[in-house]
């Protein structure tokens, strides 16, 4: 099933998301790809992707994963860790589901730079995703 | 030593943490804390913080702590744990170097939010920023 | 109170800790402090402590500092970052809460090598322990 | 190239390896498998797997992963998220290097136990594995 729809009325309503720029280019069940355009507004001082810009995708990338299967959730945890600078025309970040279970989902994501069509991978990341528990009353 | 002179260069000089609008308050050897004033476009769809804000955070004051005492350097990875929603006037990051050699330094970073004067922890990480390698030739 | 009966019994009842040593100094609400006395079955090829001995600590202190808010627990995840080779006459693991809900806790262990009474930080681990969830029926 | 004679060599100098009992089945360039019998002094109170020998195997595997592509190597840090219990017949540990330069590379692990010949995925794990510098003088 074609989850974007869901996906792009979740990030329409982040303004964080799109202060960034975050475009969601596929979602289904336990797998979700996003992507982002490099601009000047994303970079550090020395040219490259700032890693904030890359922490944001992992951590998008992971949650809207674990919530394909999930529905509601929090993010309870990752890790991630920087392979090269982010340098490009783009970040795409890929998040799927490794295992679920009713409550959890343990989820891990790979983040490239596109250079001219050609993905060189950036970042790694994995973590725990909760589906938020019911409010009682 | 106060170091804020020179963080706060490297902070002007960094596109994406003007536009999340991160502020350095203290920044000493082995030690930095940043203060990020809460606003509507930090947010995410149910009025919090949005994650990727505070893993911005925690990566900042990570890589600027463990630069406090390597100078120049790059963050190799971190984790993160989300230990409360972020709610309030303002989220303070606080990173300290745990130990370190003359070429890595392992940091904790402890990440509160602030409401009329009261602090609460919403989330804590750990990682590993190394001194960027001198360029051969 | 002191809950160090309670522990003893749990680690009684683990034959991998009663393989490795495991020895439980302090247990408390919130607090673990674990210790083990170095011997040769603990080290790899070149003398120092293998990576899963001080692994297995951070695993057991981070679980048992966890347990002793939540009672009966599984442990989620955790990371461990190593600062120096475990070289010593024991190796000292101190974990504690940071945070809890009814259902969560994240907490931090400290691990130190002990050699003529003098501490060194080998090693620094984060995590993720969750009560158990109970049987239906 | 079949890397498993250089593994097993150095399996059998870690008398800790040989304590948990730690099989090398398969090792070349980028990979490594390793395989444990499950017995009762793996396990802990509860009859399952102790988090302690799944988190050996973890270690272990990132790190003959990382060793595999820079020889002489130092494990610098990992995560795990835990996902089934461990119970079975035996536990198999795949690790592989998801990307290397000269002095780091980052592996991912992935832990199944095995009943009958089924494997579940009952762990995962990601770290960096460092070069081991040269003495000087």
């Amino acid at each position: 099933m074609d989850l974007r729809p869901v996906g792009q009325a979740i990030l329409d309503g982040q303004p964080f998301s799109k202060l960034v720029g975050v475009e969601i280019a596929r979602f289904e069940e336990g797998f979700c790809e996003l992507v982002l355009e490099i601009e000047e507004r994303h970079k550090q001082h020395n040219g490259f992707v700032h890693g904030g810009v890359t922490s944001t995708l992992a951590d998008m990338a992971l949650t809207f994963a674990g919530g394909s299967v999930l529905q509601d959730v929090l993010t309870l945890e990752w890790k991630i860790n920087f392979l090269r600078p982010g340098i490009g025309e783009r970040l795409v970040a890929r998040g799927q589901v490794m295992s679920h279970g009713a409550t959890q989902a343990v989820c891990r994501c790979d983040i490239f730079a596109v250079t001219a069509g050609e993905e060189k991978l950036v970042a790694a990341a994995q973590g725990t995703i909760a589906k938020r528990p019911e409010r009682k009353g």
